[in-house]
């Protein structure tokens, strides 16, 4: 009975999913859901990578999830883009955005005439890689200060994304990480993955993530 | 309807993780949760703890819990102590141990006379601190790396968790962290939480910490 009932909520969660998909075609918008673990640098990328989407010409609309606190759209709003929170804590503090919320948000990114719409999921490797929130590009960030065998231990997560973001790449020597290792773990279990390596400190990679989110921008919506 | 399965499965798990303490009472075993994001250096954490608590003359015994993969039971077993390795991939890739394979485990670690059973949770700072494992302490890990805010956004783990161990205290200057600012947070979200400030790397903090873990034992047991 509780399987016939999660089958119930994934399949009612993959309608939801069609009718987010239908919304952005019909608007010309493209949907790009960022995932990582806790602490893997989700909101200081986006503050980093969105000016450099502007710069680009697109304009940008964020969703950011959060089980409880605004702390993160308040540090995208100074960006001057609009921001949609979803606290997932009145719903019983759920560790995933499913696409009921994103529907939500969406309505209240409406006013907005907007390009691409970034979603920031609820920090967590496991249960948002098995929600689809209608986002036509998954993105999972990993930062080198995690250990190299994340994607070994976490496979969905990083078979469900078709971009690898790495971060934190400044703290490479700290913390003593094998950048080539975690390349080849993540291609153990993705092995056609692409990979950009960033650090929002110092702003390397950026400008190339940008671009390659522009490029996906333009086959979504041509 | 879905609340109420939820409800019967909470309410399960919470006989279950009854039975669990029971059994430790009754063998006086002392149990240990260590929880926290991926990658925040639990195993690491484990590999250098365990040889501090042997010379406390505790006989510890290892459950480690991950999705897929034998890799931490692997980096223990060197140290020769028993580890019962837990996969939860073959049912559903749960995101969290539950008391019933805490049960399983225990029944693995049977044959082995022991003080302390540490369990290394799933990687995630949401949904393990939901289901009791039948602990009598619970253990959040925090890397400094992390950044400051994770215990107003996860605040259910840092409220579940007596003990606050801050990990990778030798990135604190690469990473930029603010030791002060963490601690500060933490207490908004629980004021009279334990902290133990450690680097696995160095050595620091670790014998305070297998110091206070025998005390934990000695106080559960007698």
């Amino acid at each position: 009975m509780q399987i016939e009932i999660v089958k119930n909520v994934l399949a009612e969660n993959e309608n939801l999913a069609a009718e987010v998909r239908k919304r952005l075609r019909r608007k010309r918008q493209s949907l790009v859901n960022f995932m990582s673990a806790p602490g893997s640098g989700k909101t200081l990328l986006l503050e980093k990578l969105i000016p450099c989407l502007g710069a680009l010409g697109l304009r940008v609309g964020v969703i950011e999830g959060d089980i409880t606190t605004t702390n993160d759209a308040a540090r995208i709003q100074p960006l001057g883009v609009p921001v949609a929170q979803i606290n997932t804590e009145p719903f019983g503090g759920d560790c995933h955005l499913a696409a009921n919320v994103i529907l939500g948000a969406l309505d209240l990114l409406e006013p907005h005439p907007l390009d691409a719409v970034l979603i920031e999921n609820v920090g967590n490797l496991v249960c948002p890689a098995e929600f689809d929130t209608g986002a036509d590009l998954n993105v999972v960030l990993w930062s080198v200060t995690e250990g190299e065998d994340k994607p070994l231990k976490y496979p969905l997560m990083f078979r469900t994304c078709r971009l690898l973001v790495v971060t934190k790449l400044d703290l490479l020597q700290p913390a003593g990480a094998d950048l080539e290792l975690m390349k080849a773990n993540v291609r153990r279990i993705h092995p056609d993955i692409e990979i950009a390596v960033t650090s929002a400190r110092t702003g390397e990679g950026l400008d190339a993530l940008a671009a390659r989110l522009a490029d996906h921008h333009k086959k979504t919506v041509f």
